[in-house]
């Protein structure tokens, strides 16, 4: 199927591989008279884009976005946004040895069992680079919720072993270490645990979380389209991703009714809340109003250089040795991509809460 | 939105309130030609019929299913299969009070904060009867997988804090004990843990693991229709669930990419296969050929009869006690929710995938 | 694929077959809070029941439909709205004959081509019986749309060679008189005309015309979701519909664009408006304010009593003469019908527009 | 919406405006291992370029396409294919004025209603350049369909008063003079009465005619996916259309069953056709076996050159001439859009009759 379109109002389409021409997004369905320039796009690719740190792949790219089509005189028109990001460092060379054979934990297998063959340069299709598109469109999505006063914060929450103490938590930290970890101490550890791993040329995983704030109740629907339902299959449409958990997620394996319950409760003009937030703020697949918190399990990036074991077409039993340029750790990169999915899947439940009751439509169309 | 569906080729519609006249769903785009009656339907919907231990609510419902469309002399015929269950034991008047408040735990406050209103009988829209239109629709999405050779087997790995054993696994066991646990004696030891727990007036979360066998390598998509985002959709649109993993799942984060790549190899037909499995079955969103392992983490029934602390519709603190008849633990009648929304998006995939090569489609118009 | 669904956010699933239990809807996506109840759902149905003149079937059927969930106390939940009817006056005997064979202008051929075979009591899913749930679903769009100021009126234009004088156009007349027509002349000399077809045991097509008052500007998208693309849809998915026009239609080959050009006018308050409405009320897909304009072309029945030839499943060339209860114009009875689809692509042209600039989303999520 | 997607597996994205960047296409969906080159692309896209005869605008497009992403080593890979045309000759400038009144017949009016401004620069999104992008995504549809042994002629029938001779019907003849008509004569014809709207500062309208070869029997749906439905969708959704009609179309309204019905027949290997094809090829929504043939009523080009009469954004009324450059006539460059788009319709369809028996998916999945 037509399986790179995500969304329902608001949609985009991304396409492209990590040795084409170039790759992009086309992000369908935005509201008309949003401000939009490319450089609210660029922030959001910068978090992204490789060769910032030596936990990174060398790939020299800028992944400069340049907005082609939607926007006219600063402004979304309310027609299509063409976003293009080139691929400028594209070392094809690197990988033709690759086409031979099945990398263990890539897709290359997968593919030619699906389509009888591959773009093999760089994972093709399944390269980080498709990721572009999601965070460009990210990028316009986070501008909408902004002018609805929702804000995402999503980090690295652990890698391997290490995790931020939520006691140390310090949003404006993030971006000031590779880790792009909410805690400075942390962040430090963490570095010292994936030099190991390079050292041992070997790879890490980690949890990414993120924090949604300033959401309304009732976003979200109550059957198959439930918020977190949404969420879920946003997120664990990233490549790396092995697990979703929403709340306290599998401790509630554990928990009991008592203590899984959040209370709610009212202030003295009647506003209500819940005195706890185990839920992670949605209820029967709509948000509460509470802050809305997941986690995602992100694998260790499959690209090592150490020696494995794999078959070639030919269906031989080989050894490799993985060449070209690879990050040691996928999850700091991974963080504005899961920000970006969630942002999508969120400002997709706001528009199509918009017609959730007659009076709304009354009230438009008095 | 239209959120009561699911599916893109092969697509359920379910309708219905805990407390309304019935409970259905609709089948469109079931293959022509299918053998079913009733009594296939059945089997499955007998699996989550409560009322069959002491550790389900005691509502008594038979939960007969009935064929009204789409079905002519004992075969699918291409239209829409529309199928029924009608509410006998209904006792809407448990729920009279419950209108006025707003349960911990479950969907009263963010149906209101979404429609203004509520069916707040039996928690409408949002009960476990809803279920019952997903179990009826997978039970022939499980028909289908059948004659493709691929079967699904889904149970309670955990409940509290009590785990199965694995090397104790017997499919045979699942439904012979109350838990619906592959492994007697940790079934034995979870009966125990869910009657301390109704004894202290409270309840009891766990985890569902499901298994798919016999899956060709191939199935699913690369980018935003991934085979486990889908799974994870549909496993996270079940009213309980917090959390879906795959393979190694949330370990993963603590694993290096030396151990947590499944190496490849071929035997002496040149028939590829992994080593390991810590993939989970899948790697790239498409089938790898091996089983597909997830896990969902189930939450305890919102519905305990402690004493809690709530907020009334006027905004007022109260404390409340639920009354009706509830289930101390959802995990064992959730298996074959699982199981069916597992099926459901297997098949839909299946179907997804023949169109994937040009050959395909000479040879099917040749 | 899934066929029996219309709409994406205001969506009806419909199901059933001519001689099956029964037949029915699903309309999910309907707004909460609408006041709703049998009665407002049987008018319509009534329009287009059988047995009401010597024009139609003489088939006995009251098609009373029912409620059976997605409404509390007399309005609608948000929820799914399963709406049911049986089938009373079923004669499947009638239909055995036709088993073997393949009646000309029917899908029996085109049945079992696609299926393999075909339930073929009464036409099965092909019976004009499946649009009963498209008049259940379209009745409850017919609500929303008047809560919004949109009226819809559609009737009868033409019955073989004797069109309405549009001089006489009385709405209130349209039912009237047997043949749904606008103008009490015209339908007399109708009526004579389709007498004399049934004497010739023949059948006579017709031209439904609707119009669409009370529509803001700007509703439907520019380019694949013209609102004028997805009426076409709406009216073409209706069994007997052959053709479809809007504004001066099949008219325009011949005009010229100083003619067909409708010129803008303001008034004092700068209201603006068409001098004339070629267009029919839609430009660049999207509503203009003006009046929308469209008809229908109606196939003559296909089922006459007079001998046709046709060939039977063994391949063999046969005469045949068609038993069973047929109409000798549908015309009328498809009147309801096509308003039915028009009301259900405006509501979800309605609701989609809602989300149309970051404004409207700005002022909803203040 | 996001309203610039066409399809349900194989799915057209397009984006772009008149006087932006470029123009181009996303297909997604597409099977794997097509052999395809822009040569295969350019192809079509000639067959609209502007420029070409003196009925066609003056502004000089090669319209160049360039192939971005999804193919590798001359052949589909599966993934989604961009497709990019550079607009080259934008001369905004000719266009300022329009931003300030609206165009009669033009999108002006309401897409400033429905997005509160718009994109004026030569029509923006509602340029006829949007359709470059239908006849790129159209030309791979028709590569597909040629590998399964479908053959779609599309060509003008009618230029204002001017029909072609069915007699005289050449289909080599096509594309030999500039009416795109299959009949040399009518084609002198044709050009000299457009000559002459063309020296009274007007425009003309026409009729388009397609004919689909080789379809099997079963393709498309029953219900609300009939394949004529979801060709007159496709094809009302292309600018000027404002009438589509199937087979005899309009005629049936006059004409009557025992005429109409198709009578079948079978050759003495059991074969079986229709002696007549009034029915244009599709039964129940289901294609017959028979050729397809649809027509699509053209309007006049809205641009002329008079003086017209019209409303500026501050609600004055004032007189018009519109500069700029514009065809005197549509209808020819439209010709290949119509082929496009039945070409996406139809191989859309063909892909989701592949799931209609089990025993499809049974062969399939042995």
């Amino acid at each position: 199927m037509a399986g790179s379109t995500f969304g329902n109002i608001f949609k985009i389409t991304t396409w492209g591989e990590s040795h084409g021409k170039a790759v992009g997004v086309i992000v369908d369905g935005c509201p008309a008279g949003l401000s939009l320039t490319e450089t609210d796009i660029q922030y959001y690719l910068n978090q992204r884009k490789p060769g910032q740190s030596r936990y990174t792949t060398p790939r020299k790219e800028d992944d400069s976005v340049e907005i082609l089509s939607g926007v006219f005189e600063g402004r979304t028109t309310g027609s299509p946004i063409s976003l293009i990001v080139w691929n400028k460092n594209a070392r094809s060379s690197d990988y033709s040895e690759i086409a031979g054979y099945y990398r263990p934990g890539h897709a290359d297998y997968t593919f030619d069992a699906k389509y009888g063959f591959r773009d093999y340069r760089g994972g093709g299709r399944s390269s980080a680079r498709e990721t572009i598109g999601r965070v460009a469109g990210g990028a316009i999505a986070l501008k909408v919720l902004e002018s609805c006063g929702i804000h995402i914060c999503a980090y690295t929450r652990a890698i391997g072993p290490v995790s931020i103490n939520p006691e140390h938590f310090d949003e404006e930290e993030i971006f000031c270490n590779p880790m792009y970890m909410p805690d400075a101490e942390a962040a430090k550890k963490a570095e010292a645990y994936v030099s190991e791993k390079m050292h041992e040329q070997d790879s890490s995983g980690g949890i990414i979380e993120c924090r949604i704030q300033g959401m309304p109740a009732g976003i979200g629907d109550p059957v198959f389209e439930k918020l977190n339902a949404n969420l879920a299959k946003a997120v664990c449409s990233i490549g790396a991703v092995k697990g979703f958990e929403i709340g306290d997620g599998f401790l509630v394996s554990t928990s009991c009714g008592s203590v899984n319950n959040d209370a709610f409760t009212a202030d003295s003009n009647g506003h209500i809340t819940k005195k706890t937030n185990h839920a992670g703020g949605i209820l029967g697949g709509m948000s509460d109003g509470s802050e809305i918190v997941f986690r995602a399990a992100i694998k260790p990036t499959p690209s090592i250089s150490r020696t494995q074991q794999t078959v070639n077409k030919q269906g031989n039993n080989i050894d490799i040795q993985i060449k070209g340029r690879h990050d040691p750790i996928i999850v700091p990169r991974a963080v504005i991509v899961v920000k970006s999915m969630a942002a999508l899947a969120i400002v997709d439940a706001l528009m199509l809460n918009m017609t959730a009751r007659i009076d709304y439509l009354t009230d438009f169309y008095h």
